[in-house]
């Protein structure tokens, strides 16, 4: 019988006693309700502001009312969560701060870029497994609005954007992990390093996190004794388009090819073309409502066993930017599935 | 024999198998080394560039080297640290990212404002004692002039400061924790929820932590069912004078009063008068060069025996001080033995 003790290698852990997800919610914009996964989301809601004053109290409140559901589909209420994790885009994470206004929810605050879901899913899988905490949320979110503002320019400016642009996805997932013997689980996770490819175009932040999801991927497959094959489905978080293809490339060179079950979130949400998002989506909501609507729901209809969630971050200020700086990328990694081995 | 499965109310957490603190260290500016703790800090320097072509660089190399001198006290590489858990204030925590660039450290990133250094000893603890992490690093920085730009005005600008500021502490503090059996031990940890209490005045960040403070001591002696005398020292992160003093009112409130074992790190670090810094340091580097220099070392030397450590985070952005949002804030706490039991 394995024990908690089992960090294999340097940067992966395989839980001896799985967390379980207990359940989990989806909540999106308009333009993502019109995309390919548009059915697969709780909740969509038409207007950018959702009744709210500020993109930023938007984006609070899209973070509000994903949990909130994630704990009605568990019949749970606030005060069942020891712990929740969050973190978003916006400087300071202040639409996480301001989403657990008056909740009375022991709040850790994570930033990990693009990458936050699944930090946020390590992070409690480590503190649920461990026995410290018994239930508690892994929540995240973007708003195209907030980020624009914050990023690039206000949206009023009608700013162009270029071919490798991504678009920012409006949206908030929310994940409720428990000790309870129900699927499904989280098997493992592995911790990405920093990767810095020397890119300082912060309109190609796919060609920026590629050199992390390899190195990412690499890691796991290395630690865990595994492959790709060993997995119904491996997606990364928002690598777009381009980014994706080069993951692709980068994995040939090291010997690993991803296969036909390699997908990313930033390309599965858009129909790119259509909905004209040039590369993809991107953003910390892109990977989190393509796991809480699309991903889990089909790992609960046992269409997925064995999914391998990498989130991807691309960790740029717009101060960096300007001083000239690259931009590194950072990669954390999760397994899900439905059965406990 | 407890497990380690001893969650204790809801917020807290006993280690039945205690991390242990292998090493720490700290890295202080000009200033912080002129004022009454500056013969506790493991360096100064007196440049405030630290070398380097920015403030955002210098504290990136504030970060780098207190986590090299940590490493060197415990004779570790850095490829015996299975994770860094690191955060500072800068947006998307840009001081943190940079200075793991090249280093190939697993990387989780984090966002607690002033409570960084505790957050991260409180998962950093969780990962260690749960058998996830055999070695991680604990870290977080502040820098003055980066801190200035962001917040409030370039250096350069000559802003007034009025009596309820405080002064950024420029410095990072490094925490190495380990299986070892060695003291001291992180023995407990109490996570904080978000409490707003309606400051609106970001030149009154002690104000807005207090409450936080107060809820956070309240459930910790609550959860653990001890007292303000179960420790040596309780210090909060960076209240200041004023917000100390508010502390110890909400404390009274509570019928929990806080004694002469009561100080705040941003009161310790700075003689307030002489040096001009109005009700203190702040910043995340506060309370975590002030527990990697003069407390560890205290603990070290036997002179202090039970330390709870409490830091304390105002959660705040220009942007929503500027929509006149009110400034929530956090708090979360480790208590530190000299022996494991």
């Amino acid at each position: 019988m394995l024990t908690n003790t089992i960090h294999r290698g340097r940067q992966s852990i395989l839980f001896a006693d799985p967390p379980s997800i207990l359940s989990y919610a989806s909540v999106v914009g308009k333009k993502e309700s019109q995309g390919p996964l548009g059915n697969s989301f709780d909740l969509s809601i038409q207007d950018g502001h959702f009744g709210q004053e500020s993109w930023e109290k938007a984006e609070s409140h899209l973070q509000r009312t994903s949990l909130k559901l994630a704990l009605q589909k568990a019949a749970l209420e606030e005060e069942d969560l020891d712990a929740v994790l969050l973190g978003d885009l916006l400087n300071q994470c202040i639409g996480s701060s301001f989403s657990m206004l008056g909740k009375n929810i022991p709040t850790l605050g994570l930033y990990g870029a693009c990458s936050t879901m699944a930090e946020s899913l390590l992070l409690g899988a480590m503190s649920v497994s461990g026995g410290f905490c018994r239930r508690i949320a892994a929540l995240t979110s973007s708003h195209f609005a907030s980020s624009e503002r914050q990023y690039r320019f206000p949206l009023g400016y009608g700013g162009q954007r270029c071919p490798t642009a991504q678009w920012t996805v409006t949206g908030s997932g929310a994940v409720i992990l428990g000790k309870e013997e129900k699927g499904p689980y989280i098997r493992s996770a592995t911790v990405g390093c920093i990767v810095d490819s020397g890119i300082t175009d912060a309109n190609n932040m796919g060609a920026a996190m590629a050199p992390a999801a390899c190195d990412t991927l690499c890691a796991h497959f290395r630690d865990l004794n595994c492959s790709p094959d060993d997995y119904d489905l491996i997606v990364t978080g928002d690598l777009g388009s381009l980014g994706s293809q080069a993951l692709r490339d980068l994995m040939d060179a090291e010997g690993i090819p991803l296969g036909k079950n390699y997908r990313d979130c930033g390309v599965m949400i858009f129909d790119c073309k259509k909905q004209d998002v040039h590369c993809g989506g991107s953003g910390c909501g892109c990977s989190a409502v393509v796991l809480c609507g699309h991903l889990l729901g089909q790992i609960q209809r046992r269409k997925l066993n064995r999914l391998l969630f990498c989130g991807t971050g691309a960790l740029l200020s717009p101060v960096s930017v300007q001083q000239g700086e690259s931009i590194p990328g950072v990669c954390h990694a999760v397994s899900i599935s439905s059965d406990r081995e």
